[in-house]
């Protein structure tokens, strides 16, 4: 595969551009009409790859493109998984070029996407097309790419349950997520499950002078500010009542297993320009966010954001709270204790409006499988060291869905590193992990049934 | 005066208009331009009210209008105060008309700063002009229009001081607050300070992904969120050490006398749409805005604050703090305690600025003095009942240091009623207040010695 890189190494960028110049922003209603375009544009780029069929599925939300090729119907088939949407690109002042006109240097593509789900699924395509171009192809092979992973999935599994005898296959085969480090390889064998809230507390039904009514009546920013505080305790356990009750504990085994990956603690602090990590006591910083559930506010805002000082009691206060969960809690479940919990602490001056956002549950695939032991396989021809198992802290809702639905485990092999910073300003893919990754999943296929 | 008002009402609205439709807002420096427009036609409307001649004065800051009228030397001289900047009219979209295009319904003025000093200034401007013009003048008058009263009057006090012999007087007169209701007049006689402060929390050095990092490294806003609420006890107590140790306990006998004011709990939390009200335990409503401290955000702000569901675990948070203050706390004391207070709970996992942003010291004026009395006289001959003495929770940080540098006390005749939501959207001012405010005005040259 490394000779077809080098001779189409520019056509790829183009063709990688074009998908990336596409604003297809899942999160933004106003970007509703990128998402069609960034979906037909893969349609495109599926059947030019050498699919034999390619198809925009319309969904309730952003459509699924799908994508097939069949080589032998008794041959064993692979489901690429794969997201055509991105996260917002705000807060825009932070970019050093723009998010959506994606440039090459420093030995990286830069913009949105780029790696976040494009530029990796588009590893996908281009193997793919490889294997077809070069009639090295021993498998059938099936395309999802889908336009709103990044709020959620919420029409996915709707679409996977009516499609599900078209969907057949032996593994779900995806890479959106990050390794150790170029050096040090690794599969993700756990990805953490979401669940996510809008929650506004109303005070005053209008904004009031803060001189005329300050400590008479309840402002809503404090009461918000002592209702997130009082979510987690002082060992950073979160107080939710039977919040807890289906983590699971690892075994001392599983979590010296887990202890084996490398990691330096210092380089993470530089790394992130902190002096201390802060978590939950009694594990590691690995542990707090690859087997630990745990609770962020992902955004807050109210009354006066501007310059200067503004003397207000405002109305309204706003937070947008997320809980990353772990095996074997359910999102549907914590999203129930979570509200009841969030309600039941508003005191009487205030009015609480809870709204889920987004969920989906977190899952483990097991490391003993021919899957995994491929991919291992292909990463070590790559990379020249065995990859290590390890545990994501991200979730990517749909695959415990496509695990239940279609009876088939995902397998993560993901290529972007922490430098990337996806979901940040400044997100980019190393070139050298784009064609590697190529390269691990042409050789996947090799060593795959 | 009533006549006075009758006959000329149409070019009084036109003047006032003239005023409110410049965007004079102290707090944004977009608006710099503005401040000086406002203060060359305040300018230009004292002269055509008669005075004897009026400046512009350059200060560090936004220009202090200064005008005089000089009657007879050897008579007591009364110091008109107000300010022409206004509070920024943010939310705009909360509107029900332009803020900076007055219009004239339901019996009142409607924009930013009908009420919230340029109304309420413009009455002295209007009873002064009547009394010059009727030759009922027996004062000498001075006047001084601020603009940074909204933003804690950083410089007024320098240029007092700077013109103290110009500026010395019997007595400061000061419509700038509110009265309990058109049925029941008060006169306010204390307010509280003001300590605002800016402040950031800044945890990673980037934005993050709430999953990848989320348990493991400390998400800035959940910090502020647990420092907000440490800020308060359960009892509603402010915790900053020392916070108390100047506070004046009022005896019983005072508290008595305050409890005189006629006050309906239920219709005051009708009016806020309320169910509760919550404050310091111990103390009630009144008390609460009128002699007691309070800690209000007035502003919040961090990670994604936009539609859908960004897993974002954010760089920086950051919140707007004000404390009122109450005789004898000092702004700058408490300011000093307030900043060491809160850098020293910043975890180490973060890091914390704290910046101050205004201030300025409470006061208490005597209601047996000589222009109290006069005052009341005039506003019982308009209103047909005698004003009750009142607390105002709000702060004008100027008064206290025209006090201390000038040695005169101020009053305040405020004809602003708690309908009228200075500070927020669709300010508005009654009418019937604009007149009565004039009349009484009018009246009370006539009973001050």
């Amino acid at each position: 595969m490394k000779r077809y890189i080098e001779a189409n190494k520019e056509r790829f960028f183009e063709e990688l551009f074009s998908l990336l110049r596409i604003p297809s922003v899942s999160a933004k209603s106003a970007n509703k009409p990128d998402m069609l375009r960034c979906a037909q544009r893969l349609r495109e780029l599926l059947t030019e790859s050498g699919a034999d069929g390619a198809e925009v599925c319309p969904t309730a939300g952003n459509p699924v493109v799908f994508g097939w090729k069949t080589v032998d119907p008794s041959l064993s088939t692979i489901l690429i998984y794969g997201h055509y949407d991105v996260q917002p690109a705000e807060p825009l002042e932070k970019w050093n070029s723009d998010p959506f006109e994606p440039v090459i240097h420093d030995g990286a593509i830069w913009g949105r996407g780029a790696n976040d789900d494009k530029g990796q699924l588009f590893m996908h395509l281009k193997a793919f097309e490889y294997l077809v171009a070069t009639r090295k192809l021993r498998h059938n092979v099936k395309f999802i790419f889908e336009g709103e992973e990044e709020i959620g999935s919420p029409s996915l599994p709707q679409w996977i349950s009516d499609n599900r005898d078209r969907l057949s296959a032996d593994i779900c085969l995806v890479s959106d997520t990050t390794m150790i480090s170029d050096k040090v390889p690794s599969i993700n064998c756990g990805m953490r499950g979401l669940a996510y809230f809008d929650v506004t507390v109303t005070g005053p039904d209008k904004d009031l002078h803060s001189g005329h009514y300050g400590g008479a009546v309840a402002n809503p920013i404090n009461v918000l500010c002592e209702m997130i505080s009082s979510l987690t305790d002082d060992c950073g356990r979160i107080t939710v009542p039977g919040f807890y009750d289906r983590v699971v504990e690892l075994s001392d085994e599983d979590r010296a297993q887990l202890a084996r990956a490398p990691f330096d603690l210092d380089e993470y602090k530089d790394f992130l320009g902190i002096r201390e990590v802060r978590g939950e006591r009694g594990y590691s910083t690995i542990e707090r966010t690859g087997i630990r559930p745990c609770l962020d506010v992902c955004g807050i805002w109210g009354g006066y954001m501007g310059e200067g000082a503004k003397t207000v009691l405002p109305s309204t206060a706003h937070a947008k709270i997320s809980m990353r969960l772990v095996p074997d809690q359910k999102s549907g479940e914590i999203s129930e204790l979570f509200e009841r919990h969030f309600l039941s602490m508003a005191p009487d001056c205030v009015r609480v409006d809870v709204r889920r956002s987004e969920g989906g549950n977190g899952f483990l695939i097991p490391i003993t499988s021919e899957a995994y032991l491929a991919a291992s396989r292909a990463m070590a021809d790559v990379y020249g060291v065995e990859p290590v198992p390890s545990r994501g802290g991200g979730s990517i809702a749909v695959l415990a869905e496509v695990q239940k639905i279609l009876g088939i485990d995902p397998l993560l092999m993901g290529f972007g590193l922490e430098r990337d910073t996806i979901h940040s300003p400044n997100e980019s893919y190393l070139l050298s992990q784009f064609f590697a990754g190529m390269e691990s999943i042409a050789l996947f296929y090799g060593y795959y049934k």
